[in-house]
């Protein structure tokens, strides 16, 4: 158990810091009208590319979630126990909390480094409302993270189904979140993992910590919705079916 | 039978959730002058990846059609039975639809949202002449989308043969949509899948609506050319072959 | 041979339509200045994604060369058959040609289209000096060609190697030439393979048919040497080895 | 051994070649404001396929490495002969080098070439402080290179493990390496390859040279503490583990 948890606390570490750092890196370069930096697609091809990484690297020794609502999803869905949602959960927000030191440390290395706890997206935290990088409603933020999170957790429970090609499913996964990404940057600047949004929140300040609450809430729901789905869909046919 | 049709409904929910939602709420992010927005770059991969990851999700439940272009296509060329085309296409379009209505509660939680019938892409729907993101003409536009859905069934019938590698087909199927959106969003906004085009054309307003028939005839006669093309092209070779 | 013929055909044509479509129908969209349009990225993508889409359909069939350069490299390095050069050769600049009128056909669709046959990269044309994107020299331009042409064989011939796992070369052939784009656009325009840079040049006028004669000599120059380092380098051990 | 050291040579060249050409020739183009330039978006993915592609082309040969930090990496890690370290290195710097001259030779073939050793990314050199494309300070920018070294030694290592589905390490590798360059662009122009950094240091001028220091020590500190993570994380279960 003890390099499981290692693998999701250091999956969770590389998805923070690949994904969050992409964002508060490099997704702004040279200001908001330069096309030198990756911009919002920059930012979702990093975000999937730490989870299809990750996958291959860790896969095969904790399953490779990084994410307590892929936990929480899986659980749901019949493929994952109990009695290790708690201790997943604390390895992966604990990587991700020391993702976001370390990116914090770097970002500071820049002259120019502040964060304004005010601002959507500071240090590529989660949002809604005045923090939701395009204005989104509460409502909306809600409804795009489960919905978004439901279709993850679904995603990945067909990927890795019996009958589905194994070695391909980090491709699916991964791919998955890049296109989660590249639809819902605008609407809370993408959460779908509650994990990566406490990460960044601890060193964002005030705005974010007062809205993480959502950012537990929508994924976990969307997951338990997601899980139960995929659980009736992918079971085996009966004989009779 | 019910579960695929389940899997059609909710593989289509997510071309379009992904694919039109990329386009509606994150391709034009800050103006159109702001490359923070995704363009229509980051539109063409949001597409091919719902495929892409929906195939790897329910590809071994159904098939993974996800549009009446190929279920006909694949029909065409031999692959799929006449008695389950009807049933399939009702679940696309459905899914489609209802992934149309959830992007658009969605949508409307930006203050700033609207749908102006008369502009081209109105909610990322498909047009030609004056609803043509360039201006493109009605043949140029029925001769594109007829010519890229021959060549994506073409392709998804390849992928797909025996001496094929299984495990790789959603990669090339789902990478071939992208390729398809990375040339002719300027012309159509691209279809070649009517269940798209219907799911958004309904909350697009007058202008989609009217222009609809063209994202039927255009992507179903280019499929059925496909589908013979390949149907010849990839049968197992005569013993004096 | 019939059949493969047609592989090369079909293949040839895909790779022209989407590479070179996605160059003329979407690189500038709304101008250059405007992000909405693919830029060199999105192109560099198109194209390689030509290859992998068509070598997972037709490379059971014909093996996937759709370039002269390709076909020309693997008979040096010993992995073709003399006696089929000619008659694929023809077969790809026929389907390349083919794909080039189709294009041209939908491009003339939209009323601003124009060709200007004196303009750097006319209809997605090769060039060099005054025709090359960013104005570089003869000399320059044959050596990236020849390079680049020498590195994809190379490429080619190492991921279809017998130890190489063969359902990935697609991947791995079809992302060189995405690599190879995004090096050399602002060079060349990138050919690589004189079926595309024959393709195009029959519509884009005097001054890219002028200079054509370069993209046949380089690449083939180049896939020459790859053929041969590669024979060398992939060559089975010998017992002392 | 001669053929794993020309593997190594050849794959090094086409890293730099890449990598470094696509930085130097297309990411800038038309001027840091036209979007038609790849950007540094385009600059890793073109870093990140270069390795992708040599892995399938000469990983059966030599390991492909192509980074004197993987090579120490893996030896830490205990999958590499502690003999073979500086033959490999010697080649993947001869090889990147070569590279380097072969890009001068093309860069300078265009009018308005020329290097400014005074400028951040001359020459798509590795830098810090004044010579850091965002202006990140020395410990900024080793503690960055020392910390994504080291996570993509684990991912080499986990998506190698004979657990992992080999087919895909190439993948997995290579898009790790793309990860890591939308992350760290800004901060250091992104290094995590010591031969990289020498090989366009060698024609950047002096500032590079003057820091080229950082760029071999930081990644391959990180790089050993990355081997030693994983050959502890990814050892073989004990019976009563």
């Amino acid at each position: 158990m003890i390099r499981k948890l290692a693998a999701e606390f250091i999956g969770t570490f590389w998805l923070v810091l690949g994904g969050c750092g992409s964002a508060v890196l490099a997704a702004h370069f040279g200001g908001d009208g330069n096309p030198l930096g990756i911009g919002f697609h920059g930012v979702a091809l990093a975000f999937g590319l730490t989870v299809l990484t990750g996958a291959y690297a860790f896969g095969h020794i904790s399953g490779a979630h990084f994410n307590p609502a892929v936990s929480v999803g899986l659980w749901a869905g019949g493929r994952f126990p109990v009695s290790a949602l708690v201790p997943y959960i604390i390895a992966q927000v604990a990587g991700g909390a020391f993702a976001g030191w370390i990116l914090y440390l770097i970002a500071s290395g820049n002259p120019g480094f502040s964060i304004d706890p005010a601002a959507a997206g500071a240090f590529a935290s989660n949002g809604y409302g005045a923090l939701s990088p395009g204005g989104y409603s509460l409502v909306a933020a809600a409804l795009c993270e489960a919905v978004l999170t439901a279709m993850f957790v679904v995603v990945i429970m067909g990927a890795t189904h019996g009958r589905a090609p194994a070695a391909l499913a980090p491709v699916a996964i991964g791919l998955a979140l890049t296109l989660i990404h590249l639809v819902s940057i605008p609407v809370t600047n993408t959460s779908v993992n509650p994990a990566r949004s406490t990460a960044v929140a601890l060193f964002a300040g005030s705005g974010a910590m007062g809205q993480l609450w959502l950012f537990w809430v929508a994924p976990l729901l969307g997951a338990v919705v997601g899980g139960g789905i995929y659980g009736w869909l992918g079971r085996e046919p009966a004989a009779a079916d």
